[in-house]
């Protein structure tokens, strides 16, 4: 039987019990995200609220994570940093990250690409169309080469991070502008997925292709077996301690 | 004195002659964007025809050329592969070539890709609006964060090229498609911009954001001093000949 | 069950018969990575060798096979053109392509490289270590940090070919040399690994090491499900056999 | 005249007065490099050292600086967290940036990458050659297909850093490691590069191509003229504030 992934999702969940976003998700972002993750049964999923105890992200959560969804808007800044050092070091060790819309201003976010991660915004229900640029993506798998959201706030570039190791998906907006919305980066053994969709007041969680971009997306970024890799001080390559 | 930088400009020459052109281009698409490159007193200018003898395209104008503009469209495959092949061998050691529009189906562009280089279409006017992604790179100084014009033929993706080792524009058209539209390639020794704007019947090449990207690439792709490198047998280090 | 997967391994077989490579490869190299391949039972695997009507690769033989593996050398320029471009044809709509050693000068690899693929060589048995440089990758699962093969011909820098889309290994010659041993590549719908070990005279495809990395190429180079992508005139995105 | 280049060499300086630095660089290893540099006549060079006020990175400084060096290695923790904050938005505004040797592991470097930057070193004189895998890369300009120096502090893969933009040297060790040695990186408006030697107690700082790429580095690094990219909220494209 294939391995079971373990999956945590992350929800700043403050937006949602508004009823601009009860009337797309009535159990929140993160149990529309959940629902959209479980039609998988290679996944288990576990999730974490900003308004739990240490977020949600306590050690035992954090160091039994494979693939960590996130999606913060307004609270960024309160989340501990304790937390977010402890999450850069289990992604630097081989946790995939999946950042989701707004958390392209989170603190772990902006800690792993070392930018200031900005872009432009209009929250005016613009229509979004995805292109996909990079077809034989395993994060692309199953998706047509084209699918639009009705209605999404607008991001548009210039979109401050260093440039993806892969580009797979680019937005189209209908007021004018572009952006990179899928991109796949490498810190560490960590994997990383950036994934624009997502807005709070839109109902983008219930679509299916953007949910079987996250399927993929966990599917990718999930570690393969730990190599050791030594570090620091090196004296040989006859030490068979170090080879 | 700052270096002379000698550039080919390579037309078909087809379209050139018919109205829907002239109306833009008195004396040709190869003359417009001669006149947007001149204003650099750097630039050396030469203009290659497919109608001259050998396409224009001689031994000496292909070893003299730093960095050659092309621009086919319904006549890639009259141009003979000999010269095909000589432009390959002078862009692997050290031209810059410049690829411009429907240029992404002639035969040099294709042979230095690897892939099928095609793309959609749509001669329907749409407007192109280009956004730039990569704002400290050389070839988009002194251009704003976005210009726009208000005609050009649609390219909508896949474009299917290699990974671009670096995407400087994304185009964004009105009927809904986007588009790298400037990726720069390395090859060899050689340094490869393409740029997407420049259907015959639409007044690209007049605008002057179009032709300060071109003399940007010019810059850009102007070969460095030459550095020997061995190929081939490799006795030993300690041989003075290939140090 | 997992889906199987066709492995095709094309081999000049030309070396072969002499004692050179009979005394580490009594079945031909070919049978020697067949060996190391079908431990993984997911893995159908067919032998085309250069002698073989149509060089071992019909229309059939290549049309059903997901991952090609390529090892040739001194008869690159007898494998007919319209095989290669059959070849090509197939890598760009998604088989995997896996070019071994002194596959680099192959006419496949150049076609879909662009570029000459000239290196730097030396037959004197020089000492090979691998060094990991993208442990995440999929192809390093389960391959320490470094392994060394006490045997091999060197192939040293500048080796001619675009920057990788991904750099995995890079290997250490005791004469001095280094080399990018593992990189990959997409191109179209394919996907392509280079890894440069397998003189015909040592006897490196008996390695575990060198056998585990081609296994792990193999699943990582397999195809996906096909998307269907529009190519040319495209008039509008409500036409639905475009979507 | 061509612009000139305001060029800031920060050095730790704490190696800099004992017996193994003195001999090789009487004046500190910065005098060193800026004897290097200023062969160039289009450099202005400051001098910041680590004792000084402010580490000698006043705001002044900082905001006149178009291509800073770094050279630091076991004081990089005093150095004042909002010195590092300033250094690292200057860079994001365009500042280049060059870091030296044990510098991948200061502060700046470490904000700028997101990973932990560590990496495997041996104190033993290895021999160090240098080979260049991007010949046209500006960086390499004038500079040989390898070169090496005799006495090197060893450093080896895997470095724990995101896959740089461009790789430019790998290095070979006598003891048996390679070393991805000259790698660039893009953030924000800021180009940075990262050059591997220059151990305190080895003469690299005097040998002729490692100061010929310092020179490059630094003209590669410059920035261009600064194009204003509107982050934040965006109304429409129809404003001309924001054009």
């Amino acid at each position: 039987m294939e391995k079971k992934i373990n999956i945590t999702i992350f929800n700043e969940n403050y937006h949602d019990s508004n009823d601009y976003c009860v009337r797309h998700y009535p159990n929140g972002m993160h149990n529309a995200i959940k629902k959209g993750l479980e039609v998988d049964p290679c996944f288990n999923i576990t999730i974490a609220t900003q308004d739990m105890e240490e977020c949600g992200l306590t050690d035992e959560v954090i160091n039994n994570t494979d693939v960590m969804f996130w999606w913060g808007h307004i609270k960024h800044n309160e989340v501990p940093d304790h937390i977010v050092n402890k999450v850069h070091q289990r992604v630097l060790k081989g946790m995939g990250l999946v950042v989701l819309h707004s958390g392209h201003f989170s603190k772990i976010f902006k800690k792993l690409m070392g930018t200031g991660c900005d872009l432009k915004w209009r929250c005016s229900n613009d229509k979004e169309r995805f292109w996909c640029v990079n077809p034989s993506h395993p994060i692309a798998n199953g998706i047509p080469q084209q699918f639009t959201l009705d209605q999404e706030e607008m991001y548009g570039e210039h979109f401050d991070i260093p440039a993806p190791d892969e580009l797979v998906f680019i937005s189209w907006f209908s007021g004018g502008e572009v952006f990179r919305s899928g991109c796949t980066f490498r810190r560490g053994n960590g994997k990383i997925f950036y994934f624009r969709p997502g807005h709070e007041s839109c109902p983008s969680y219930n679509n299916e292709y953007v949910l079987k971009v996250l399927r993929n997306a966990a599917h990718w970024a999930c570690p393969a077996e730990a190599t050791f890799q030594h570090y620091g001080k090196f004296d040989s390559l006859e030490n068979p301690e170090v080879q």
